[in-house]
């Protein structure tokens, strides 16, 4: 089934160990809706300035991916230039230019409202809100946030949480939203918010699954959490997007499931690994641009091989 | 096959967020032969003082260790004091008395000869070559060793290395010995270094393997990486001596087996992963005291749960 994901779509100037690029393609619709092209059908909702041409579009159109729901705007696109330097797991943010996603509202085409999966990337909670009322025959609804949020737009933020099934968010945002250093502890503390799971990325060491009463409809039984690791990667060229391939890798395999049961879930999560672990490979979306579907079946045999005892 | 292990045995004193402990028995020798003891026969070459009696050496005892080897010295044993009360990932060290450790000169009983397993914890690498040299017909040679060495005693620490056929360190050492910030990189240099595996610990994420061509006598295929979890544990009492337990639960169950397999190897790194969880669930040691096989083994099939597909 299709997914219908409201992010940023936006241009990157990046500068790690591999190097430098300008102006790459970036934003965390367009990684996550890259990375769940491979699965299913994807919708995006974003805004962009009159920087983003034909180029750009492309890239969407080469995987299929419908763009009908990206607004136009005078003015430039969302820039963001940052490095990591010192370490592949924080970016340092140089420079931060909203343009014209500072007064962005989405606009809904009608052909995406049989959209039955929802993806809320990392904007304004009050926004990811009304995109997600505006869903309400929605199966399932996952979503993304930041720091900024968390500490800063605290009651939009718990507001937003409560339209969501999966929240996806590193350790320190996790540990920031519950306010308790233990990562379990934490875990049950953000379940209570609403989201009935929640998975917990650790960059270089995967992702880690918690589960509510409420995660597999129609089980009494609460699952244990599911960990799935990262690829130990000969070269990190951008870590930029990792999260948000992970998230499109995830969900799309899920929207392209007839039924969400547990070990389905779990395949889910190793694809949003598999699908993180390319996206480093290169600067942008380049990687992504050029990725196959035995490319990644491949790797997942592979991520199979790291972790299973038989 | 039995196993031989030299290292400290020490008493600890520590402070955690859980609380505070005087006097703990510790010492990496000891908790590495507690984790082992499950799974194999367990001989320990240490030097203690006089502080060290009935109630610590029945600890050893109490699980059958063979303590032949635990020599007795005028004077106080090894004592350190440290905390963990900013983060469970690192300790603060306050105070380090090496007292009779300070002339330790590992003495090996006739009666050990004879093991064909061989762990050389955390002490100064001339010790650990020394009695690397004392068993010739050692089938497998693991070790352990810590900043300290690296940064101080690198040349020692080379020649150390050239006897040992698995090294466990944690991923500052791995990057620090290698001089290489990634982990892929860093492992093959450490693997050209001697031996033929190596372990990085991840602390709460687990622990990864990486092999070389010499890992699997007989088969020339180079395994890829191995990934086993840590467990996400609701409370932390006290990490001190996980690393060494999941060295003694990885050792312990390897030097069982009659063959040393690849699907061996990678349950040994379960049963290390196991042995370490519950390692920090109370201070010291006395959580392995009181531990049973059962709840070893409902744990590795929780593991399993944790991380596998099906």
């Amino acid at each position: 089934m299709s997914i219908t994901v409201v992010g940023s779509v936006a241009f990157d100037s990046i500068e790690t160990p591999a190097g430098r690029q300008e102006r790459c393609l970036g934003g965390a619709a367009t990684h996550f809706s890259l990375a769940a092209s491979f699965f299913t059908d994807v919708r995006v909702i974003a805004v962009v300035g009159e920087d983003f041409g034909v180029a750009q579009e492309s890239v969407f159109h080469a995987r299929g991916i419908d763009t009908r729901g990206i607004e136009r705007a005078e003015g430039k696109s969302f820039f963001w230039e940052g490095s990591y330097l010192e370490s592949f797991n924080e970016a340092k943010t140089h420079n931060t230019e909203l343009n014209v996603f500072a007064t962005f509202e989405p606009k809904i085409p009608d052909a995406y409202r049989d959209s039955k999966f929802l993806f809320l990337a990392n904007i304004d909670p009050v926004l990811q809100r009304r995109v997600r009322d505006s869903f309400p025959q929605a199966r399932m609804v996952a979503g993304d946030t930041m720091n900024y949020w968390i500490k800063d737009h605290r009651s939009a933020l718990l507001e937003m949480l409560k339209g969501l099934d999966v929240l996806l968010i590193n350790d320190t945002e996790t540990r920031m939203l519950a306010g308790n250093n233990n990562l379990v502890q934490a875990a049950r503390a953000v379940l209570a918010m609403g989201p009935h799971t929640l998975i917990v990325k650790h960059g270089e060491y995967g992702a880690t699954a918690f589960f509510s009463k409420r995660s597999f409809a129609g089980s009494d039984v609460v699952r244990p959490p599911f960990r799935v690791p990262a690829l130990p990667l000969e070269e990190v060229v951008d870590p930029t997007g990792a999260g948000d391939s992970f998230a499109g890798g995830f969900f799309g395999y899920l929207a392209a499931q007839r039924e969400i049961t547990p070990p389905a879930f779990r395949r889910a999560m190793f694809y949003g690994s598999v699908m993180g672990s390319f996206a480093v490979e290169r600067f942008g979306t380049e990687r992504m641009q050029k990725l196959t579907r035995p490319e990644i079946d491949d790797r997942f045999k592979l991520f199979r091989e790291l972790t299973h005892l038989d």
